[in-house]
C-alpha cells in the first residue's frame, strides 16, 4: 500500500529536514532534490526512504553536514577533492560543477573525491552534466556487500556506474546500474514476501548459491559470511569475473584515484567506533564538440537508439527499452500525479518531522 | 592436441606475412605482435587463429594496410582519428600513441577512432599506456552478434571494455572483459563437443533461451534471429540490462563520439558488398600525479588486491584471481615453455606461408 503525495510538498518538507542541521538553503536543496528526484524516476530505495539514514548519520558523526569540500589538487582538466566528512549530496554537487566547469574549458574535467558520503543517485550528477549538453559520467564506491569471485567475504561495494549522453528527438541516454547483480533492497523484497530468491543472487556463509533471503541478510549484517553476488553471478559460468572486474574498476577510479578508502575500507568502523565512511566518487565531465559535431553525434544517437528500440521482440514482449527510458516515463507519471511512497515510508517521514520540529503536510 | 612453437619465430613468421602485404617493419610488428601476444596470454580466441582473417581482409577490400590513419579533430587534451579502413591495429597503435602523449602533457588523454578494423585484444593499448606509468583505458565497438534485453536480432557487438592500472608489488589490474555473457568462440567449443550450453548464454531465432549451440551459430551465420545474451542474461532477472548497458556505453563512447558506425552500422554491407567495417574504438590514457601520488596509488592497488586475494574463499576454492593475474602466469609459462597452438591453427599458418613464399619454420 502507498500514500500518494506531491512532489513540491515532499521536496520542501525535506529541504527543511536538512535545514534543521543548520545547512545553507543551496545545500539542503540539493540533498532533498537529489532524495526526491530517485523517488520521482521511480527507485524509491534511493529516495527519501533513505532521508532517516541521513538524518541519524549527521546525528552520530558518520556525516558532518558544516564541513565543506575542498580542492586539494588541481589542474585545468583534473582535481581531486576531499569531501572533508559532508553530506555526500552536496560534496558530490560541489564536484560535479567543478567537472563541467573544467569540461567546457577544457574539453575534459575529471574530479575524483575522497572522504565522502552515500551521494544518493548516482544518474543525478551524470545528468547535471548531461543538462550542459556535455557527456556525463558518475562512479561511486559504497559499503562492502558484495564478494568477489570464489570468495564469501564482502570486499566490494555495489559500486554503480552512470553514463548520460544526449539525444535529439529521443529521450537522453541515461544508464544508472550497480555492478552486483542486484541490491541489497531486492532480497529484502523477496524476504518481506517469503519468497526464495533465485539461484545467483547470493551466497551464503560457505560462498554458496543459496535462495534464503533471510539467511542471506543476517549474515550480512553479522558479516558472518556470505553476500551479494557480482553481475554475471557465481563463479566462471555466466562470467560473474566480469561484474567483479567492474566493480573493482569503479573502486579503482573512485577510491585509489583520489587517495581515500576502496574495498572494505569503505565504512570501516575505527577500533570499534563508527567513523566518517570515506565513500569515494568519480565525475567525468566531456565535451563533445571536440571529438565530433555536437548535432551529428545527436543524430547518431538517435539512429542507435531506433535501431535498438526497432529491433526484432523476443517472443512473448513488445518492447526493447533504453536506459533511463523507464525512469523519464516516471517522473513524468510522478509529476502529474504525485509520487507514492510506501506507508512505512511515509510514516517514517512523520515521525522526522515531528522529532525535527517540521510541520508535516504532504 | 596443440603443437608447441617458439614465440619469437612465430612473431617473425607473422611479421613476415604482414610484410608481404607492402607495409613498414614497424606496423607489421605491432600486428604481429598483437596477436602473438593474445596467445602468450593465453587468449587464443584473439591470436594468430585469427592470421587468417586479417590476411583474407587485406585481400578482399575489408582492409587496406596502406592507408594511414589521419587525426581529423585535436585539442591538447582530446583527438578523433579516421583510420581510413587501415589494419585495426596499426590504426589502434597510432590512437594509443597520440592519447600517451597527450596524457603526459595535458594530464588525460583521449582520443576517438573512426574507420578502423579489428584492433586484436583491448588489454594490449590499455598496457601500451600502463608501460607509460598512466592508468589506460581501451574500449571497441565491433561485429553485431548481441541482441538487447527482450530482443531477439543481433544489433550490438561484444563491445570490450578494458583498463589497466598500476601496482607496486602485486602484478597489474588489467581487466579486459567483453560485455556479452561469452564471446562466440564458447558457443564453437561447445557445439564442436556436442555439449548442450548453459541455459543463459544465448537465445533462438524466437528470441528464447536455447542449450542448443549448433542452431546458434547457424542461425547467426544466416543472421536468421537469434544470437548472444548480454552480460546477465536473458531478462531481467539477473539483470540482463546491465550488460546491455554497458555495451551501449561503449558503444556510445566509441561509434557514436568519433562519428563513425555503431550498431548494425559496424560490418554492415553496402548494396549487398563488402566494404571496411567501420570498427571504432576509444583510448584514454590518465596521469595519476594529478590525482594522488603514484606512490600512493600503487600502494592502495597493493592494497585493494590483497584485501581481495586474501579474504575467505567459498567451500571449494583455494584462490581468489585478480584481473589480468592468469594472462600474466601464462604468458610467464609460455615464454619459458612455448607457445601452444592448436594442431588446425598450426596447419592453418603453414598453408598462409605457402601462399604467401613465407618460410614456415616453427
Amino acid at each position: 500500500m502507498s500514500v500518494i503525495v506531491n512532489n513540491e510538498k515532499l521536496l520542501q518538507f525535506t529541504e527543511k529536514v536538512f535545514k534543521t542541521f543548520g545547512i545553507s538553503d543551496k545545500d539542503a536543496h540539493v540533498c532533498a532534490d537529489n532524495l526526491v528526484s530517485a523517488d520521482m524516476r521511480g527507485i524509491p530505495s534511493h529516495g527519501v526512504a533513505r532521508l532517516k539514514r541521513y538524518v541519524d548519520g549527521m546525528k552520530s558523526g558518520l556525516i558532518f553536514p558544516q564541513n565543506k569540500p575542498e580542492i586539494v589538487k588541481e589542474t585545468p582538466s583534473t582535481a581531486t577533492v576531499d569531501g572533508n566528512g559532508g553530506l555526500g549530496q552536496v560534496v558530490a554537487y560541489f564536484a560535479t560543477k567543478l567537472a563541467i566547469e573544467k569540461g567546457k574549458k577544457s574539453g575534459v574535467g575529471i574530479v575524483a573525491v575522497r572522504n565522502s558520503n552515500h551521494f544518493g543517485i548516482a544518474g543525478y550528477y551524470s545528468q547535471m552534466i548531461l543538462n550542459e549538453g556535455m557527456m556525463g559520467i558518475s562512479l561511486t564506491n559504497s559499503a562492502p556487500l558484495v564478494v568477489p569471485t570464489f570468495g564469501k567475504e564482502m570486499i566490494e561495494g555495489t559500486n554503480p556506474i552512470s553514463l548520460a549522453a544526449p539525444t535529439k528527438r529521443n529521450r537522453p541516454f541515461v544508464l544508472d546500474m550497480a555492478t552486483s547483480v542486484v541490491p541489497r533492497g531486492k532480497l529484502e523484497v523477496y524476504d518481506r514476501e517469503g519468497k526464495p530468491i533465485p539461484e545467483g543472487w547470493a551466497v551464503d556463509e560457505n560462498g554458496k548459491v543459496t535462495t534464503d533471503a533471510g539467511k542471506v541478510l543476517k549474515n550480512m549484517l553479522a558479516r558472518a559470511g556470505g553476500g551479494i553476488l557480482t553481475l554475471g553471478g557465481e563463479g566462471e559460468l555466466f562470467s560473474g569475473y566480469k561484474g567483479y572486474g567492474m566493480s573493482v574498476l569503479v573502486d579503482i577510479l573512485t577510491g585509489v584515484l583520489s587517495g581515500g578508502a576502496y574495498a572494505n575500507l569503505v565504512y570501516a568502523k575505527k577500533e570499534g567506533k563508527v567513523v566518517p565512511p570515506n565513500v569515494c566518487h568519480f565525475f567525468m565531465a566531456l565535451k563533445i564538440e571536440n571529438f565530433v559535431e555536437l548535432d551529428v553525434f545527436k543524430e547518431k544517437m538517435d539512429d542507435l537508439i531506433n535501431r535498438l528500440k526497432n529491433s526484432a521482440k523476443a517472443e512473448g514482449q513488445d518492447r526493447i527499452y533504453i536506459h533511463g527510458e523507464k525512469e523519464y516515463e516516471r517522473y513524468e507519471k510522478h509529476l502529474k500525479e504525485g509520487v507514492p511512497l510506501q506507508e512505512k515510508v511515509y510514516a517514517n517521514l512523520k515521525e522526522i518531522g515531528e522529532e525535527a520540529n517540521v510541520p508535516f503536510d504532504l
